[in-house]
């Protein structure tokens, strides 16, 4: 990652701000406020702003004149319950905008979520910086052969230089190419004289999906812990997992509380379904169980027996 | 508008908060942090938080490392810019909280804005407070005959104090009651200790729609301007219209350039439809206009004359 | 529920229309299309229209050219795994609506559900209908002890008599007021020729919370088995639940299959939270458990102890 | 536009079904079901699926037991009235559900109307198609001069075909490394035997943003409007406006009387800022107007004096 002078000078001024407030601070948070915490290779996430703390879910969820309760534990009790009984207001009481870095096939799937307000960087009006994600050499997994979706093992050496180098000289190609159509440099400066450029937002269409792009991007608290729960999780492509992790960190430092709530309730917690708790049951029971009278699927088997770590009754 | 004692102890202790930030403020909001604005007979507006203010929203459309742009002139140009052209994400990155006493049947109303968040005090949980809506006397308006919605002339004397003597008779009598099914009054206190009193969830059926609730409801700038455009509007009912009126005056306070902008283009600005545009471009021509080769209804050529102040065209 | 022969003839017309479309169709929903069904003393739910069958999932879900896959068993496969691991947008693929007539506190609970379409009855418009909500003497139920939102015992035959009486007494004697304001009675004819009528709009705020509004509401199956999750539940006021069965058996008839996944992963299941886990796999494993090491709340481990039914371990 | 003859057979297949339904049926639109309307090179735009007509906005809004009102003359004249009037929710009544194919660049732009519903094709999961956007030589236009966003004059021939040749190329050979990182060709046949390809997930990484996608895409008729408004008009991106206009002439088919009022008030139509009113009015009294008094910017001046198509007026 790697930041202009210019743009160092904008985020240093942001950070010496001292200004006076009567509103709800965090103090932790206040702490990395603009701050460009590096993920990837050439990405960040920044946390802009913020509104509320674990208090302003207390105060909301008792629609009351004052702040929170008057003791801690009590916050800490009602938020727990809170979270464990599926309350969701109360949760979006809390705001927070980031700033983010990041390879546009991620950008793709983080849009998914549509329960926020963003503003990307726009390639109609402006030419998109010259950086390409190229994945380290550790995460260049094959195809999982089990899973769809997923990866398997790490490629051998020479096949994981071979794909670097033509992802690398790809990507390169299409940008060097995207500069020469628009008749303009990434630095402004203009490729030939007598040459009209190519509009932006027809250009911008040959460059891959590596490329980065950038977003302001707000949500409420709620709607940040369904992304993290989905994008945080050991199943999500790893790329985007450096991403919520990095804001799992933040709402640590935002809404401690409820950052453990949720790491309880929702990232280590499981489900069972109404035919899975008749197998837990009867475990618990001493009694036998069976894959054949269970009425589950050999998937659903095998998820449940993982989720209470019962490995040997994996098939 | 009464506060109790800690009620206002309550409120008195934040607005005593002085916290260090480093995210942006708005001086004149900051003045009039948590305090209870009164609206109609017992309710109020109160802003408890705010995220943002006017070059957040030129930061984030440029999505830029710094504040804004260098120039507040740079930064009114681009805001009505977006005003303009109905650009909307650049305003979602504002979001503003408040703590709204109201009378229920205006409660139903407002939540059909449905982007905004919303913690509403619950009857099933609490003994709602003992307070209902009685409009003063020149609000006490006939039925319009021209519009159905709307209202006419206000009532003469005599009725008007029948009407009123009605509303506090009914509403009084349906909260007794409420405290009877209850048997608990909204003090807390019990009636009779040899009986059981009735779910709260089921009592609560017995008050009028004037009854006061009260919430914590929080949106972002736009969806705001959506609500004012609406609520603050001279068509609006005048029980919501008091509510959007105060709530305007906080945003002219919070973000003054985009509350300029606002009342340039939405809230005094009108539309003409493209059947509307023949008939201005006719009347700026000096040609003569008339409804019958207008293509027009009676009511929208009216209002087209009404939106340009020609009111010798009104037929 | 009364309907008036206007009301009867318009819905019977409605279900006599045979249209042909190339539109997948329910065959189980089509047969009670448009019917009233009765809900509570004066209320219903109708199906209005619907887009969608259990086949659409699957066929977004894959982004295929054709309907669905070839063999049910396939389908039922796919909906099953994308219940379970939380897909949402395939869910979001079909869409309900229903015309819906329910008491105004129920009402207010209901729209708090924001991901829907609604468009209620008019009161600034029109005069609301005169039919109130009177419980039937088995859910006239006391405020719990145990649980501050919900219900205990159900009151003494006495009492029971005595908040009836209150309840229709005042809804009648506000109902009639309404109408005097009005100078207008619910059938349209006019009190007093030599009056005017108080605008709707303020007349209506004297009627009581168990009046029954009416509206069309409309949403796509994923909020709606959200908005089933919770209403459709035990802890659910019964008066909302009474609504939530009914449409509970009209998704049976719509989409079968993710009907049952629905059963089985959301409605019949369970969540474990991180510690919950900790304490099943002691069981599993016929060790003892104990409250006091495992980092639960009394209500949470009771919570856990009575979803998997061991009522021994209460305490 | 190419189909696999599979393809082909999943459509007619479709088109074929005869099936009965109480439903309302839009009889126009049912013969364009189903049916691939290509866009672009080789996009398309299907209709797969609606709900309702003109007649259920006005059921909706009248909350009605019956369908429309009984004159098509009366259902005109509410829904002209609800569209001026800017009233939302009865629109959100209508659904439809398109099937499109369309270059990645133009789905990020697409995407960002969040009101809707979308599974797109998933790159983790299978291989994308080998077919990329290549506009045609009449749209290569270069980047404007007096608008930052937008499209000038079209390139002239030599450049033209350098700029096609170099999108090709960067197309073609990027996807052909795609193929040989996966080691997979698009048709599924195996590159080499003796060698893993790199996860779906990462390798998608290298394509181009002309390479095409495709996805469900379902929202309400409101949500449509709001996009056809922005993504018809003649600022929207070519590329957009080619799937916009296509989908504009499905809502003519689906609801005629709707279309007609969003083309009239909202498509055909403009807004006049508080300060144009003042402009506009002085203009009908034949009084001169002038920039200097007028508070207005050059800009703004220029887009007033555009809309009423005052053309000498322009500065």
């Amino acid at each position: 990652m790697k930041l202009t002078s210019e743009q160092k000078k904008d985020i240093a001024d942001q950070q010496a701000q001292e200004n006076k407030t009567k509103r709800v601070t965090s103090l932790e948070l206040e702490k990395i406020l603009y701050e460009a915490i590096p993920a990837l290779d050439h990405g960040f996430v920044r946390v802009i702003d913020y509104m509320g703390d674990d208090t302003s879910i207390v105060q909301s969820a008792r629609v009351s004149y004052g702040k929170g309760t008057k003791k801690v534990s009590t916050d800490e009790g009602l938020i727990k319950y809170l979270m464990r009984h599926w309350h969701s207001t109360p949760f979006e009481m809390c705001e927070i905008k980031y700033h983010v870095k990041l390879p546009i096939f991620i950008a793709r799937q983080w849009i998914r979520h549509r329960t926020a307000n963003v503003n990307e960087y726009s390639a109609r009006y402006s030419i998109l910086d010259k950086e390409f994600y190229l994945p380290a050499e550790e995460n260049l997994a094959a195809q999982s052969s089990s899973n769809r979706q997923g990866r398997g093992d790490v490629l051998a050496g020479e096949q994981a230089k071979e794909v670097l180098e033509l992802l690398k000289n790809d990507a390169e190609r299409t940008y060097n190419n995207y500069e020469m159509m628009l008749n303009e440099r990434f630095d402004g400066s203009t490729i030939d004289e007598n040459k009209k450029g190519l509009a932006r937002e027809l250009a911008r269409m040959n460059l891959t999906l590596n490329t980065y792009t950038q977003w302001y991007w707000k949500t409420d608290l709620l709607n940040l812990m369904n992304f993290l729960r989905l994008r945080a999780d050991s199943h999500a492509q790893y790329e985007i997992r450096v991403y919520a992790d990095i804001m799992l960190d933040t709402v640590k430092r935002w809404v401690p509380i409820t950052y453990d709530a949720f790491m309880d309730y929702r990232v280590g917690g499981t489900e069972v379904s109404a035919k899975g708790k008749v197998i837990i049951q009867k475990l618990i029971k001493g009694e036998n169980v069976d894959i054949d009278n269970s009425d589950l699927s050999k998937r659903e088997w095998n998820e449940l027996m993982i989720a209470f770590d019962l490995k040997d009754k994996l098939i």
